[in-house]
């Protein structure tokens, strides 16, 4: 028998390509299409992309998504997107493209964030100065290309773009625009005096629309050009990170979401405006609350890295980490003193510190490979124990258990050291979708689709949970030790970092 | 035409084997033997030989020169010896052991060294507190095999041991026995102080000549069953430390000399009685005065287990440190910013912490295997850069120059870096079997073979330099960086290391 139940439409626009993904009303993926597009690097520390890549992939993979679905009949009950944040481009009356959308990996902005970036930004952006608000390269544009920023009649992240090719209407959730850096977080508001500093209006923003809500709906001319119903309502969205914890049923401050990707962040539900060094504070998919993320970025990349540079192995004999998980779960918990300092492109919350790198500590000559790869492994999960801690006393609420999604879940090993390591259970997402889940999440109920409006009940009949790794007591004591050592690597490197990066610039 | 000159006989009695090398009167080697023994490590830390395989191994090896040498008729002046320091073997009244020997190697006394070491032992004895002086570990035979020490007729080191089998004589150097750490070294006697704290008096120990000086001379039997000449010297020598610093002509504090094997020490000559946490002193071969030496027990250790443990390559491939080596040279100096603490085993001087091991600080994810080597190899020149300027502050006088020796000498790339990053002239030694040069070069100039009785004088005519390295002006400041960042890391680390070392020992 045919399923001929409704679905949602969820499109996720990522830096390295666009997904549609149709949901059904219990967060299962009926169909799902995917168009990749180019990064260009013109000059080194720039990232840009052609916006209107991000329009064709986004076309050309609803077109994939519906024409899977005619056969079955299932109706389209609304479409929601999810988004690389901070990207941004500047388009001209015409609505076109005046140069290149500059991506949040840009970091030709490293001058203005150390002019402009302050307390006082921080306290009304709720980002602490770092390379990717799209802030200080709206500032940087000023400064070197003020002929682009004169003619902008728009300045738009990828959400609004998309929304208005979609829809003709320059709207958009202030859960996609805030990572730019340009609200009043208290608020949700443009701040003027944020846009002043970049040279620009509110008037050249899109229109602010709760996270959730509908935003207006697709036009007869797309709807019908890409297989949608037409007046399908178009929901208002959030930023990947935060609609990741969306998908993962994250919605209160007692349980965090650990996304291990290429970054690992871990993101924390709170009802008010709270901001730190420790962490910056986005919009929550739900609107009026707050999600709290802090960023390790290069979280997956430790493990990429000693796959690729230092395990030895060669993939022609089969796939590296399981093979590298084999040997590390033969070293004992506490890697035999062998420490790990996870910094490899630079330092995030708490420290926002772009020289630290990278340092293994505490090997003898006994120890190799295993024991270098454990200490990579528990030295990001001790990273994210500190997190944790920070973010506790922020919110001044407990963390009972930690959702975990990504591609770093794939590893029972690292999940036990997870585990272990912050003495909580770790749920393990059953979705490996979660962030295009998060957006499906939103767009079922803004429709009320199954009767139910309100985005907790929603977000809980379409989130599962695959399986939980129970944290083992008897390593409590062991890993409160590995974490002393931990939290003691970065203070005490700190004042080596500035010469080491002096040494690693005079070889560029 | 055969070669009808006469020769020296040296020995080296080293840890892992005793080799016999006849010498020309030129420092060439004529014939040489060898002949391996085993070592024991009946616990955890406890490294123990049979003396009388010291003996056995020493005999054939001769055996086996004097048969090579008789069929050109080429007469045997005289015999020196040098060996492994520290080791020493308790002997009853029939001069039979009484237990193994005990190695230098050996950890058993950490208790002692902690309790009885103190800057008194050091200011008498020139040897900081330490794993490798004998005398902690008489103190721990004393409290645990009283019996033991109560039998014991004669305490002798290896020097002792082999002349008491050599002439019927207890007779040894000062430069063999000061090693123990019972001498009184600024008057080259045994001090009944050091003694008391072991029960030992110095009607025990070997009776102490000068070294360079003739001892005793072959007894006949021995004689006839080596196919020695009857009434052969035996001339004192020098540990095999001094006396690789005697055969790579280093007799004067303005050049020092380098050895790079398992262990990096690097030593220099002093006229005065000199001692500091910088340094051990211990005699030098030249009898009166002093060798400053500084230890880094993990020198070519840590180029070993980077090669065996990290490289990835595969020895069926080639050997690996040439790769290793054309790998690093692409690397600029400075490693790309990459710093290496060197202390695999543990920091000896300046620091003497036990707990101390390896780190690499400074890694970007674009960064391998290639600058990780090449770190290494910096780490080690950068240490030795710091040795040398604690060293030349003790002693007042400038290092102009440093000769090279060991296995370490064959890797172009590393005499370059240690001239660069120490941007001194690097003289690398021709003779591949230095230590037992310096006893040939003793051995020599006791007898007056060449009609000269001077030890420098002899020393200048049997050393060689293959050829120099000369440092690169242009990176001086570049190294001069990369210490200042080298010199950062121990001290940051330090407090650290103590939870490391917990975790450690936890694991074991």
């Amino acid at each position: 028998m045919t399923d001929t139940t409704p679905v949602i439409l969820a499109l996720d626009s990522s830096t390295t390509a666009t997904k549609a993904i149709a949901f059904d009303l219990e967060g299962r993926t009926v169909v799902e299409a995917r168009r990749e597009y180019p990064r260009h690097n013109p000059r080194p520390g720039w990232q840009e992309q052609d916006a209107e890549d991000w329009w064709r992939a986004a076309a050309d993979a609803i077109r994939e998504v519906t024409a899977k679905l005619q056969p079955s009949g299932r109706e389209v009950l609304s479409l929601c997107m999810t988004h690389q944040r901070e990207s941004f481009v500047l388009l001209d009356e015409h609505d076109q493209p005046i140069r290149p959308a500059v991506l949040w990996l840009d970091t030709r902005a490293g001058e203005q964030i150390a002019r402009v970036g302050s307390d006082q930004v921080h306290a009304l952006s709720g980002k602490p100065p770092s390379t990717t608000p799209s802030f200080y390269k709206l500032i940087w544009l000023a400064e070197h290309e003020p002929q682009a920023m004169r003619a902008a009649r728009r300045v738009v992240e990828v959400h609004a773009y998309l929304t208005h090719k979609l829809t003709g209407q320059w709207v958009t959730s202030w859960a996609t625009a805030d990572p730019m850096a340009v609200l009043d977080m208290s608020s949700f508001t443009y701040s003027d005096a944020l846009l002043a500093l970049t040279g620009l209006t509110s008037e050249q923003m899109a229109e602010l629309r709760p996270p959730g809500s509908i935003m207006a709906t697709v036009s007869d001319a797309v709807a019908d050009d890409l297989g949608l119903p037409r007046d399908l309502p178009v929901v208002a969205g959030a930023g990947d990170g935060q609609s990741a914890g969306l998908g993962a049923n994250v919605t209160t401050a007692s349980r965090a979401y650990l996304s291990l990707g290429t970054s690992m962040t871990m993101g924390i539900h709170s009802d008010q405006y709270l901001y730190s060094r420790a962490f910056r504070t986005l919009s929550s998919p739900i609107a009026g609350s707050y999600t709290l993320e802090a960023l390790l970025s290069s979280g997956g990349l430790c493990i990429a890295w000693f796959r690729d540079r230092l395990s030895g192995m060669d993939p022609k004999d089969g796939p590296i980490e399981p093979r590298l998980n084999d040997l590390a779960a033969d070293v004992p918990p506490g890697a035999r003193g062998v420490q790990f300092l996870p910094y490899l492109t630079s330092a995030e919350t708490p420290y926002w510190d772009a020289d630290a790198r990278g340092a293994f500590v505490g090997f003898s000559d006994t120890h190799g490979v295993p024991e270098l790869y454990r200490a990579v492994l528990e030295g990001l999960a001790l990273e994210e124990r500190l997190t944790l801690k920070r973010v506790e006393k922020a919110t001044g609420t407990a963390v009972e258990r930690l959702v975990v999604m990504g591609g770093g879940t794939k590893s029972a090993l690292f999940n036990q050291i997870l585990a272990d390591a912050l003495q909580r259970p770790i749920d393990v997402c059953a979705e490996p979708e979660t962030t295009c889940l998060g957006a499906a999440i939103l767009g079922a109920a803004a429709v009320g689709a199954d009767g139910v409006t309100d985005v907790r009940a929603t977000a809980s009949r379409m989130s599962r949970v695959s399986h939980t790794v129970e944290p083992q007591p008897h390593l409590k004591k062991l890993y409160k030790k590995a974490a002393k050592a931990h939290q003691a690597l970065y203070p005490a490197l700190r004042k080596v970092f500035p010469t080491i990066a002096e040494l690693r610039e005079s070889a560029d």
